[in-house]
């Protein structure tokens, strides 16, 4: 048992250059713990918004002013449909212009609902082609399936307004009386679109959002996907980055997957093997890696992280892209305090997921 | 077989009365064809709507200038739902403020997006609260389950925006491609909101107005259900206002019901009674009757119409009130000319509703 250390120092980046795209890319999948969609194509399509358009600023929250308006940018759905229903070039000005009439002032910056896969990836690109500059934050800190598990609705901030667009062209928009509406609303709109829709919702103001999101996670995730991009040793270097730790390594021995009501739901078996051999976990998956088994005792369990990563590349493996045989390595690590508060743990605790198991705060575990 | 007549010629009013919502919720509830949600609730709100804020206005196309726009307000769902989920006061106030809004100019008139049931009714009350006039027409002539099945559609007006709130205070927006993709959000977002929502669409122009609705159908519903109340002998006073044969007299012997995916579906069966012993009919059912049958022979089918009612007070029984052991006469009649063009049977011929059957137009029928 690897006794736990503070997590390592992010240094905060101003500016996210296109030459930092794939090391976002790297880190957001990893961050991703399964979710947040598969981030090969938005890293394409990021990398090419800065090339084109050049750098976008990154800002912290002390850098808003008090007439700056953020609003959260996201892909909704199902990542198994978002892999073949890309996103058009002008859905995202669509909704940011609909955000901008329906609150009636200008949208500032975007920012990402979760820094976990295409979606802590796709927000630096869509501000790339509308000037805006990024919020070096994000409401999760990680990727979680639901609207409502986010740090402003831990925070107690409401979310004032919703839009969404679909590749279509449909454009919905929602106006709740909260985010537990706002998501079975949103969720039933993605559905109707086939499985998967951008979203813009929760703007927030310097005031609101101090406190109420979780800081820095660009700069970290690039930072942690320079790690794993340059190791010679990608596991290791990626653990040692998190801080996390390796709960087993092996083989995909039986994947369980549906797509249903707007989500990715299954189980994945692993088998160790080399040192770990004769061992056996179990993940449960809805869109992210939730719970890790082994015999039948709960190894981490949500809101604390697990990523699934190929056992050579140290890249991490979203839930859709699980396919029997492959060699992986599953990394384990602490979420951020404001998850394990009981606000924290009601809205994404294993009793959020419909675990009826006690939450046991993750402090690095087994190997 | 009766021969059939022209309709019995209407004389438009000029204005809705308190007095006349008994009659027009009575004639509603008959062309609802067993939609548009029972009138029981909606008669009594209505009536006193009227007598608070006084008499509504009858608009006719002719009388609409060139600045008034029309929005067609109904409840959208499943009418199992809607006896039980009723709307509140200030819900069609939040939709038409939010469909202004989406339009840039003022609402000036109503309009029922169906004149069958609760949905005749809903809009003459609302008109009332608002201060706004309704047209003297509607989408469909009739009712049917789906927002595509209105006249606007057959005439090839498109659909430029769509409000919808709930009860408990949520309020959706829908900008889509198509109508189509209208229905499919609509529905979506009705089955979020637990079955049933209150809905504003449609926005149509004197110009747009023209040619596209269906005229005098507040009048006749009226008028029909003058008959109605009037008659000693109802169920023959109501078929000859209506131009309607009797396809059958009898029991309900069988109800089948189920509500889903916002919609109610099922088939209901019919045992002949007094000259009728020995015949049997079953009417197949998506919120209206669709479609009766008779020793395996299609008697009507959409879009012509058919109604259910009681035997002796002659008042419609909505599909969502049938019970086993009702005495019954079916109605049948013939369905405005628009729904018998090709495009008109294309949206709600029986081929729109699954039936792999011809359509053969309904000229009056057995007894």
């Amino acid at each position: 048992m690897a006794p736990v250390s503070a997590p390592t120092t992010t240094k905060s980046l101003t500016a996210v250059e296109a030459s930092d795209i794939a090391a976002l890319a790297a880190g957001c999948a990893i961050f991703g713990t399964g979710g947040g969609g598969a981030v090969y194509t938005s890293n394409i399509s990021t990398e090419r918004s800065l090339t084109e358009h050049g750098p976008v600023p990154l800002k912290t929250v002390d850098d808003l002013d008090a007439d700056d308006t953020v609003i959260l940018m996201s892909g909704i759905g199902a990542p198994t449909v978002g892999i073949e229903m890309l996103s058009s070039a002008d859905q995202m000005g669509v909704m940011v212009r609909e955000a901008e009439r329906m609150l009636g002032r200008p949208i500032t910056a975007l920012m990402a609902a979760e820094i976990g896969g295409s979606n802590g990836i796709g927000p630096v690109g869509w501000a790339a082609r509308l000037g805006l500059p990024v919020l070096d934050a994000d409401g999760m800190g990680r990727a979680f399936p639901k609207a409502t598990m986010v740090a402003m609705n831990v925070a107690g901030v409401p979310c004032d307004i919703s839009v969404m667009a679909d590749v279509v062209g449909n454009v919905v928009t929602h106006n709740t009386v909260d985010i537990a509406w706002l998501e079975r609303h949103a969720r039933a709109t993605t559905v109707a679109s086939g499985g998967i829709c951008l979203g813009a919702h929760y703007p927030l103001t310097a005031e609101t959002a101090r406190g109420a999101v979780i800081e820095g996670t660009v700069s970290r995730a690039i930072q942690v996907g320079r790690a794993l991009l340059s190791a010679s040793d990608p596991v290791p270097a990626v653990a040692e980055a998190l801080d996390a730790s390796v709960l087993i390594t092996g083989k995909l021995t039986d994947v369980s997957r549906r797509t249903e009501g707007g989500f990715v739901r299954g189980s994945v078996t692993i088998a160790g093997t080399g040192e770990d051999r004769g061992r056996l976990q179990r993940i449960e998956i809805q869109n992210e890696n939730l719970v890790v088994l082994e015999d039948g005792e709960i190894l981490v369990s949500v809101p604390d992280l697990v990523t699934v990563v190929d056992a050579e590349t140290g890249h991490a493996i979203s839930t859709e892209m699980l396919r029997f045989g492959q060699r992986v390595s599953v990394l384990a690590w602490a979420c951020d305090p404001l998850w394990r508060t009981p606000r924290g743990l009601e809205l994404a605790g294993p009793a959020a997921f419909g675990y009826d198991v006690p939450y046991t705060p993750f402090e690095g575990g087994r190997r």
